[in-house]
C-alpha cells in the first residue's frame, strides 16, 4: 500500500500524507479481505474434489473393493493434511530457496506473513491431495493398503511439493514469476498445474500399475482387453460433476488473488480475468465431452456416459495450464485435441496391456502433457502480460510468440516424468520387492472390503442376508 | 464512477479532481472485484444443480434407464456450454436489440464490456442448462437419445435465450429495466425466472412427454395410473437437497452485484436484499415440503419422502419470480399454495393419463406460473422501488399497487406457453413425425441402458453374476 | 463508520468532515458487501451439511429404514426453516434480553438492524437445524414418524435458541461478549459452538436412545453386542466428505465478519484469524482420523472406513469450540484425544447397552464436550485478544491463562447437560409415556419404508420384481 500512499499524498495537497495513509490503509484492509475470501472458498470448492474423486473412483472399481478405494481418499486428505502441514507447504513454498527446494514454514511457521496467509496453506493443501487422489485410482482393487499409506505421505509430503517449488514458488527455478534469465528466459507458464498436478498423479500412477501389472481377469488367456466394469456409473456421474464444480476453485481461483486492477476505475480487471479462466475452463470440459462421445459413438457404438465424463475430466485436466492466458475460442481445440488424446492413450493401454481401472494415467498424465503443449502454442500475448508481469512476455508459437515458451514446456514435461519417475517410480519398485505393493490372488478374487475392511460396502437385503454376508465376519 | 467523483471533488476542495478520481477508481476497483467474486460463487452454485438435477432424474427413473437419464444430464451442461457460448448468450443478452431477440456478442464478442463480464455470460450459462435439464425430466425412459441432442440444443441455444431477452434484456420487450410505457407501463418482474427458467423448462416438457405418450405400464388396461417407482429415493434426495444448495445461487444470485448501496454509509443496502432473497427462497420451499407433507400423509396415507422433495422444490420453483421483492411471510404463502398447485397438477395429469416421470412440466410449470401470478399480488413497493429503480413503481395487488403489474403477468404466462409451444412443440411433433422422438416398445422394456449406452448402471454382485448382466453385451 | 469519519476528517484539514463522509460511508458500503457475501456464503456450506447428515444417516442405517431417516433429515431444514424464522431466532438473538432468553426479532420484525441483517439470520438457521440432525441420528430405525416431527420443532424453536442465547447473544448470561464479570470474570469461549450445538444435539439423542432403548436384536440373548450395518458405506464417505465441506462454513463462518482489521494497513487481520480457523479444523478433523485409523486397526484388526469418518468427525466437533483462539498445533493435539473419546464413549456405550445408531451422543456429546476443556486448556492469548476483545482477557490453562476459563467451560457443560436433560429428557419420556415414541417390534422388523413410507428405497431389479417388493403396496 506504499505505492497508494505515495500516489495520493501529493493529490491530496501539502501535509496530506496522514491523511492518504489512512484511506490507503483501508484499501489494504478491503484487499485483504476481499482477496481471502475469494481464495478461501477457492479452496473450499478445491477441496470438494475429494469427494468427486472419491466417488469417481468408488463407481469405477467393483463392489468388492469400494470401502478399500474410499478409505483411501478420505485418509489422502487426512494425511496430507498433516504431512503438507509438517513440510510439503515448506518445501513447496519456503523461500527464499535454492531453487529446487523450499525451505520455512515448516509447520507453518512465520505464517501469516506479507507473502503468505494461511489461506494460501490451505489451498495449496487441497491441490496435494488431489494429486494423491488421482494416483490412488490408478493402482485400485488390487494393492495393499499399507503401500497407499506410504506413497500417499511420501507424495504429498515430498515428491508434490518439490514440482510445485520448481513451477509455482517465486524463486523455483523453472517458475514463470522468476526475473531472471534462465530456461530460454522463458520459465513455465503451468497456471493451475497441468504439469505440477495432473501430470505428477498420472505419471505416479503409471509407474504404480506398471510394477504392480493388471488386474486379475483384466486381460483373457488369448490376451485380449476384458471390461471389468465399475461397479456404479450413478457413482461416476456424482464424482464428475463434484470435479466440475471443484474445478472453478482450482482454475479460477489459482489467481490467488481477485481485488488487483489492471488499469484503476477500468471495468477490465484481475476479476474478468478470473472469470475468463472459469469460461475457458467450461469450454475445454464440454467440447471434449461432446468429442468423446461421437468419438465413441463411432468406435464402440452406444453412447457412453462413463467415457463421457472421463474424456470432459481429460479436457479439464488439459486446460488447467493454461486456462488463464488463452482466449475462449482456443479452449474449444485445447477440449477437442485432449478428447483424442485420451481415447489415443487407453487404445494403447490396451496394446500394451497397462491396467488403470480410473484411466488415471492416461487421463492426467497424457491429457495433462497435451495442456503443456497447448498451452505454449496458444498462450495470448496480453493475457501473459497481464497475468505473469514480471517477466519479458514470451508467448504461444501459434500466436506469434516463437518457440521459447514451447522448448520450456517440453523442458517442463521432460523433469516432471524424470523426477516422478525417479522417486515415485523407485517407491514402488521397493514396495514391490518388499512384498508391500500387490495384495495375494485370493484375497483380489473376494476383494478387499472383505479381506481387510470389515465387510462389504451394501447390505442391501434384509437382516438375515446381511448377517450371513457382512457382519458374521 | 463518474458519480462519485463528481461528487467527491468539491468535497475535498478545490484542484481535488485527481485525488477524487484516485479515490473513486479504487472504489470502482474494490466492487468489481466484490460483485465477481458473489457473481462467480453463485454461478458455481447454479452449476451443481446440474448435478441436483441428474441426481433427482436418476433416482425418479427405473435402474433400467439410468445412465440414459445422466448421460442427458451432462450433456445438458456441455452442449449448452457451445452453443451458449456461440451464440445463446448473444440471442439473450447482446443489446441494443429490436426487443425480440439479442444481436450482438456472438462467441463473446466484445466480452468484457461495461454492461457484462465473462461471470456474467457463466451465470447466464448456468441458468439455460438449468432449463434443459426441467425437460429432460419429462421425456426420461422413452426418448431416442438422438432427440435429446436435438431439443436440448435448440432449446439452449435458441428457444429459452429469446424469453431471457424479452425479460431480463434491459431492451427486451416486457423487461422490467425498460423506462418507456410498454406493457402496462410496468414490464414483468421475473427476477431470477419463475417464468423465463421454470416455465419454459415445463411447457417444453409438457409438449415432449404429451407428445410421446406415457411410458409402457403407466397406465393400466382399465386406464387406472400405476406407480412406476424410481429406482432411489437415496438419489431423490441427494438431487433435492444439492438443488436446494445451489437455489441459493440461482435467487440472490440474480441481483447479479452485492456491493450496491441503497443510501451510503448505511446497514442496509443490496447486501440486505440479497439475505432477504435467500430467506424468502427458504420459507417458500420449508413451507411447500411441511404443506406438502401433511396434505399426501391426508390424501395417502403415508409420509412420502419424494413428495416432499417434490413439493419443496415446487415452493422453489414458485418464490424463484417474485424472491426478492416479497415479504417473507409472502414467501410462506407463496410456498402454502404452491403446494396445492403442485398436488393438484399431478391430479390433473393422472385424469388426462399424461406421464412426466419426474412430474417436471406440473412441477416446473404449474409452480412457475403460479410464482409469476404471487409476485403480481405481493411485491411490495419498498422493495420494488429498490430492485427496479428504473420505471415508475408499480407493485402487488394485494399490496394496493392495482392491477397493471398482474395484466403484465399474465401477458408474460400467455407469450411464454405460446412461443414455447410453437418452437418446442413444432419441434418435437417434427422428431414425432420423423420417427426420431419414441423408442421401440421392445427397447422400452429392456430399458436404454442395455440397449443404447453399454450396459447396466449398477453391478453390485460378484464377476460372475455381473459378467452376466452387464459385460458381456 | 463514525470512527472512520473521525478519524479522517482532521487529517484531511479544515471543512473537510463531508469529504471524510462521503469516503467513510463508501468503505461502510464495501464492509457491508463483504462482510454479507462471505457470511452469506458461509451459510450456504453449512446448509451443505444437512445433506451430509441426511447421507451419514442414510448409510449408516439399514436399507429398510432409509426412507424414514432421509425424510427426517429433509424435514429438519424445513421445520427448523419455519420454527427458527417465528421464534427461534427471537429467543437466541433477540437482545435485550434477560440474560436467559431473547424477546424480540420474532418473525423477522425488526430485521434488518445495525445489528442482524438477514444473513445473520440464515447462517444461525443452518446452525439450529444441525443440531436436530445430529439428534435424529441416535433415535433412528425405531421412533415414530410423529416423535420427529415433535422433538425437531422443540429443539430448533425453543431448546436450542435458548442455549444459543447463553452463549453467544451479547447479553446472554455466560456470554464472552459480556463485559461484566459474570461466570468468573471470564465468560464462556464457545466460538462455534462444540457446546452450543453438538453437546446440545448430543445429549438430546442421548436421552431419546436411552429412553427407547436399543433397536431389537442390538444386543443378543447373552447381551453380547450384535453390529448391525448400515446399509451403504458409499453414502457414509459421502455424508462424511459433504460435513468436512459444510464444517468450513460452520467454523470460519462464525465470525460472520472477515473485513475487520486489527491494525489498519497490515496483512495480518481477521481474515487471517478466519483462515487460521479454517486450518485448525482441518488439522483436527486428519488428526483425528489417522488416530482412528490406527486405534482401530490395532482394536479391530481391519482398516475400516466408517470408524474413520467418525473419527474425523468427532475430530471436527472437538475443535468447534476452540478453533478460532488456538495454535494450528493445538489442533493437533485435539483432534488426537477426539479420537480416543469416541473410541471410549463407544466401548462404554456397548458395555451399558446404549444403542446410537449414528454414535451421534458419543460422537457429538463426547467430543463436544472434550472441545469446550480443550478449549479452556490451550485458547493462545494472543488469539483470544483478538477474537473476543470486548471483555479483559482469560485464557488456556496451558497457556499460563490459569483456571478462571476451565472454571467457566466446566460450568458450560453442567448447564447444557442439565437444561437439554430436563427440556428434551422429559419430552421424550412424556413421549413414551404415551407410546409416541417407539414402534411396533412388527413394524421395527419389517423396517418403516414399507410400513410408513409408502415402500423401500430402492427398486434395483427389473419390473416384475419391483412390483412385487415396492409397488404393490
Amino acid at each position: 500500500m506504499a505505492t497508494c500512499s505515495a500516489d495520493l499524498a501529493p493529490l491530496l495537497g501539502p501535509n496530506a500524507t496522514a491523511a492518504a495513509d489512512y484511506i490507503c490503509n483501508k484499501f489494504s484492509d478491503t484487499s485483504f479481505a476481499v482477496d481471502n475470501t475469494y481464495l478461501l472458498f477457492s479452496a473450499y470448492l478445491v477441496f470438494s474434489m475429494q469427494l468427486g474423486f472419491a466417488m469417481l473412483c468408488a463407481g469405477s472399481v467393483r463392489a468388492k473393493n469400494t470401502m478399500n478405494i474410499m478409505l483411501t481418499n478420505v485418509l489422502d486428505a487426512a494425511i496430507g493434511g498433516l504431512f503438507y502441514y509438517l513440510f510439503g507447504f515448506a518445501f513447496a513454498f519456503g523461500s527464499p530457496s535454492n531453487g529446487f527446494i523450499g525451505r520455512h514454514h515448516f509447520a507453518l511457521r512465520s505464517v501469516p506473513s506479507s507473502s503468505f496467509d494461511y489461506s494460501n496453506f490451505l489451498y495449496q493443501w487441497a491441490f496435494a491431495i488431489a494429486a494423491a487422489g488421482i494416483t490412488s485410482g490408478s493402482i485400485a482393487e488390487r494393492t495393499q493398503f499399507v503401500s497407499y499409506l506410504i506413497y500417499s505421505s511420501f507424495l504429498t509430503g515430498f515428491v508434490y511439493p518439490v514440482v510445485s517449488h520448481w513451477f509455482w514458488a517465486t524463486d523455483g527455478w523453472a517458475s514463470a514469476l522468476r526475473t531472471d534469465d534462465f530456461l530460454f528466459g522463458s520459465g513455465v507458464i503451468d497456471f493451475a498445474g497441468s504439469g505440477v498436478v495432473h501430470l505428477v498423479g498420472g505419471v505416479a500412477g503409471l509407474w504404480g500399475a506398471l510394477i504392480e501389472g493388471p488386474r486379475i481377469g483384466r486381460f483373457d488367456h488369448s490376451g485380449r482387453s476384458v471390461a471389468l466394469r465399475g461397479h456404479s456409473a450413478t457413482l461416476v456421474v456424482i464424482g464428475t460433476f463434484m470435479l466440475w464444480f471443484g474445478w472453478y476453485g482450482f482454475n479460477p481461483g489459482s489467481f490467488n488473488k481477485i481485488s488487483s486492477f489492471y488499469t484503476s476505475g477500468n471495468y477490465y480487471g484481475q476479476w474478468s480475468a478470473v472469470g475468463r479462466t472459469a469460461v475457458t475452463t467450461t469450454l475445454a470440459g464440454c467440447t471434449a465431452a461432446l468429442t468423446t462421445l461421437f468419438g465413441k459413438r463411432i468406435l464402440t457404438g452406444h453412447w457412453n456416459v462413463t467415457d463421457v465424463c472421463n474424456g470432459l475430466l481429460g479436457g479439464f485436466a488439459a486446460i488447467t495450464a493454461g486456462c488463464s492466458v488463452v482466449e475462449p475460442w482456443a479452449a474449444i481445440i485445447c477440449g477437442f485435441v485432449a478428447a483424442w488424446v485420451l481415447i489415443s492413450c487407453n487404445k494403447l493401454a490396451e496394446k500394451v496391456k497397462f491396467d488403470d481401472p480410473l484411466e488415471a494415467a492416461q487421463l492426467h498424465g497424457g491429457c495433462g502433457a497435451w495442456g503443456i503443449i497447448f498451452t505454449a502454442l496458444f498462450a495470448s500475448e496480453k493475457y501473459v502480460r497481464e497475468v505473469y508481469p514480471s517477466r519479458p512476455v514470451r508467448y504461444g508459437l501459434f500466436m506469434g510468440g516463437g518457440g521459447r515458451l514451447l522448448a520450456a514446456h517440453i523442458i517442463q514435461i521432460l523433469v516432471i516424468v524424470g523426477w516422478v519417475s525417479v522417486t515415485m517410480g523407485t517407491l514402488f519398485y521397493f514396495l514391490h520387492k518388499f512384498g508391500l505393493l500387490r495384495i495375494s490372488a485370493d484375497d483380489e478374487m473376494a476383494g478387499m472390503d472383505l479381506t481387510r475392511h470389515g465387510g462389504l460396502a451394501y447390505v442391501y437385503h434384509d437382516e438375515d442376508e446381511s448377517q450371513k454376508q457382512g457382519t458374521q465376519m
